[in-house]
Parts: structure tokens; C-alpha cells; sequence
């Protein structure tokens, strides 16, 4: 397969500080491990997210609600200019092997709940306020036994993501 | 204008026995009033409700997200064939003046999520499981001060309902 | 079944007297025998033919690419908000039972060639400038052998819908 | 900037093996000029592109109809899984600095059209059968004055890419 390990980064779009810091941190990590970055291409968490990861040589697909490529965050390799609106967040999610949430408003809640509807694995940091800390370790709703899996810190965070990459890759879905 | 006022009715596509019924009542309270009810067009809440409007001479309007518009609850009057999946969800949320949500999964919370984000008048009814009951009377993030409404029971929800149209139509937006 | 028969009319939103002309009579005649009209909510033919259904008391649903469910023609009994744009196209002759074609542009082309990979019957007007006229009596692709029907003039348009949504009726898709 | 230049290619998902040669040397030119290519990712033309960008270290982008990202074309770096079916076609050249058809049936006729509509710069090769070669140095309406770019023969496709790109760099909207 020629096809990369695919990890969807969501989170707020207003700045905090530090969710900005952790975003920045995993998107680093997302590089230095060869995956591709995909984000929904705009401000806060989406942006520092990418910036670690271009920053460290990462391929960042960005998935813009635009119609214009232009726009969003400039460090991406490649833009999406999807032009649907927020119908977007579902691509954002479909796209992923796993998905990371990283705080968020009601946009990233939206993209949590397809992620469990998709059954996708999802990965809710839990040391920033916002929906990932709200819903790490529960379950949606009775569709799955699985729930989100929490990460206390940036730590736990890498070592979960490694690992359940490391499940899909196992399980012959990739060969990488 | 001619446009009617749009409620949409969002909930589970699971068939469970009380919020079919609650939701059965709702389709008929809208049908009534002369609105337009829109949901999803799928099992459980939605072909519920609908078949309460449509037992009481009311429009429905079934948003598939299926390509075949001959698909999906049989009591609708329009079938709008998305054919864009759950993405569609978006879609049924911006064509409301005001949306309803009662019990609900995962595809509902997506919902409740957009809802939201797109400043939508929300009422949640309490009297089942599911995430209308957990998030009536909070607020999604700091991009809104207005709660989500809860309604405890079909009477108040109903009241709540002819309340936040009359708003609407006072506010002009549209002269009925 | 409840569902009634859906027509899409597609057609150019710039404004061209002849055409908005013979899109006034199409509306009119598909609200006369009772079917629902479906267009994309905009100018030009679009809304003309619109206004020819509501002011023969018709049902229009306004298939909006906007988020904002109060934009596009007044003449429209429903408004879906589609939010996605563009790619909204592809829903409006995905919800028509047939789709008829009134001269057009770049946008009806791409409708034309969306209603053809969908199998949809298709009806284009001869009788001014544009799209319609250029591909009537022609077939898009080795995927289908039945060309998009030509009609000459308004009375043969008629004649034309009217026997197509019998063969509808006939094969029991619906049965009215 | 970070982004690339990207280049979406369009053409029949049926195999013909003169349209899948050419749109073979056309990937690779993309891949060896260190441009992305964006393809709907699917059979015919889309693979046999992708296959000669990914066959000389190219980055490829595949954006599905589909919910499964690992459905498509082996030969792509990234899967896009739009869960929107052909709406899709819309993202496809909404993505692209340059569009270039390469024959087509009803699939490519309606991104011709959008990618008119969206005032992107079409190459159409008319070495081959299908709508590339209909719709080469023609204008779709009057919304634009240039034509869609007419190229006879690899050669002179490859010769209005370089100049066409070339012209994108300079116009300052992206620096390389």
C-alpha cells in the first residue's frame, strides 16, 4: 500500500494557549512518525496542530469549509477546499484512521459524534477543558462497547496513538 | 411570504417505545399548527413523528441521506434524496426556524452539535433517555449564552414550542 | 403512499425574458396537476417557475447551496438550507422523479450531466439558448441509450411530463 | 507557503486503454514537476494517472465518493473519504489550481462544468473520444471569455500545464 497512516486532528478554533501547546506537540509527534496530518484547516487547535507538524517536515491535508484553497491555515501541503460548509466535519472524521480531539466547542462535538457514528477509534485528551475532556472515557451511545479512549497527558497521549496505530497496521488494513 | 415556519424533529433512528410516542405526538402538534415538519426521514423518532403529522394532514419533508428518494419512512410528503450521508445532518438543522430534539445516539448529538453552531433555537425534551435529556438547560460552548430549553413533559414542550414560533413570526423574519 | 411526484426544473439564474417566460408555464402546469415543484431557490428560471407554481397553489421546495433558509425566491412554500453550496446540484436531481431542463448555463450543465449518471429521465426545452437546447435529443455517454428527451415548444413539454409521470405511476413506484 | 501546486485530474472511470496511457504520462509529468495530484480516486482514468504519479514519487490524492477510505485506487499517498457520493465532484475541482480532462463521459461532464462555474483554468486533451474533446476551445456561457484550453497531442498538453502553472506562481497567490 502506498497509502499513509491518516490521523485527524480536531479541536476549537478560538486560541487557548495552552490546548494550542498540546496541538502543537502532536502534530510534531504525527511527523516525526510519517503519518499524514489532516485537520479542518482553520484557527486554534487545527492551526497549531499543523504548524508542529510542517514545522517537522509532516505532510498537513487540510480540509477547508471554503470554496477558496487559498484560505485557512497556511501550513498545510495540501488544501481541500471542500466548499460544503461544516458538512465538512464529516469528511474531517471519515478521513482518519484515528482520531485525536484536543478541547473543542460544539464544531469538535459534532466531529466527535460522527467519529463514534463512523466507529472510528477516538483518542480525547484530557488535560484541557472543552468536549474532549468532557467525553473521554464514556461511550455515545449503545452502538458501541468502546469507550473514547481518555489520555491524562501529552505522554499518555503518544503512547496511545503509537499503539493503536500500531493495532491498525497489525491488523493487515495497511501494510504500510 | 409563503414559506411555512420548519420545525425539525431529530431523535434516535433505534425504535424505542417512548420516545416513538412522545415523538408521534409532537408530529401531530406541528402538523396542527400548520408548520412543516423535517426530519432525517429514517426509522424510530423520525418515521414517528412523521407519521404523526402526516395522519393529521400535515407537510413532512424526509432529508434522506440516501441517492433513492423512494427510500426510508413512508409518511413524508417530499423526499429530498441527499445522497451525502450523514453530512445530510447539517442540512436538516439549517432548514429549521427551530429543532426539536427528543432521546437520541450519536447521529443526534452531530445534530444538537450543528444545531447549536448555527444558532439555531433548541428544545430538548427531558422526559427520555438519551442526549436531549443530558444537555436540556446547558450550554455547548461560549459562543452562545442561551441554553438549550428542556421540556419536562408533551405539554410543556408543546407550550414552548407555539411560544418560540410566535417569536419568530413577531420578529418578522417571516409574516406567516 | 403520501408521497407526491416531484419535478425538478433546472435552468439559468441570469435573467432572460423568453425563458423565465416558458418556466412561469412549467410551474404552473406542475402545481396544476398537483406535483410537488423542486428548483435550487435562485434567480432566473428558477424563481419564475417557482412563481408560476405557488400562484397556482402549488408546494416549491428551494433547494438553497446557502445556510440561510430565508435567502433565494419568495416563492417557496419549503426552504432547505443546504449550506453546501454548488455540490447542492447534485441533490436537486437527485429528488426529482424528472428532472426538466430550461435553456441554462454552467450550473444546469452540470445538473444535466448528474440527472444522466443517476438515471433520471430527463426533459429539455428546444426552444431558446442554452444547455437544453444543445443536448436534447443527444445521449451524454455509452451508459445509457435512452437521449435526454427534446421538446419543441411548451405544449410538447407538457405532453411530454404528463406521459412520463404516468409511466412513473404505471411501474408503481408510486401509486398516487 | 507550504502548499503545493495542485493539479486535479479528471476522466472516465471506464477503461480505455488510449485515455488510461495518457492520463498515465500525465501523472507522472505532475509527479516529476513535484506537483500533487488530485484524482476522484476511482478506476480508468483516475487510477492510471495516479499510478504514474505514485510510480515516480508523487504525492496523490484520492477523494472518494465513498465513506471507506480504503476503497479506490491502490496508487494514492492520501485517501479522502467525502461520504457524499458524486456531490464529491464539486471538492474535486474546487481542490485543484488547474483542472485537465482527459475524455470523460457524464462524471466528467458535470466537473467540466463545475470547474467552469468555479472560473478554473481547464486543459482539455483532445487525442481522445469524450467530453475533452467535445468541449476543447469552447466557452460553456457567458460568464467567461476564455476558452477551455484546447491540447491536441501529450506534448502540448504538457506545454500549457508547465506555461499554466508557471503563470499561477508568478500572479504572486502562491511563492513556491
Amino acid at each position: 500500500m502506498y497509502r499513509k497512516i491518516q490521523i485527524t486532528v480536531i479541536g476549537d478554533s478560538l486560541e487557548f494557549e495552552e490546548n494550542n501547546k498540546v496541538a502543537y506537540e502532536v502534530g510534531k509527534f504525527i511527523a516525526e512518525n510519517g503519518w499524514v496530518l489532516i485537520t479542518g484547516g482553520r484557527e486554534g487547535v487545527m492551526n497549531a496542530c499543523s504548524k508542529g507538524a510542517i514545522e517537522n517536515k509532516g505532510i498537513v491535508v487540510a480540509i477547508l469549509p471554503d470554496e477558496d484553497l487559498n484560505l485557512g491555515t497556511p501550513y498545510k501541503t495540501i488544501s481541500i477546499a471542500s466548499g460544503i460548509g461544516y458538512a465538512r466535519n464529516s469528511i474531517n472524521v471519515l478521513s482518519a484512521d484515528i482520531v485525536v480531539a484536543i478541547g473543542g466547542g460544539s464544531g469538535t462535538l459534532s466531529e466527535i459524534a460522527y467519529a463514534w457514528a463512523y466507529k472510528k477509534t477516538i483518542i480525547a485528551y484530557e488535560g484541557c477543558e472543552g468536549w474532549s475532556k468532557k467525553l473521554a472515557n464514556t461511550t455515545l451511545d449503545i452502538r458501541r462497547k468502546d469507550p473514547i479512549i481518555g489520555a491524562k497527558n501529552i505522554k499518555e497521549l503518544k503512547d496511545i496513538l503509537k499503539s493503536e496505530v500500531q493495532k491498525i497496521l497489525e491488523s493487515k488494513r495497511l501494510a504500510n
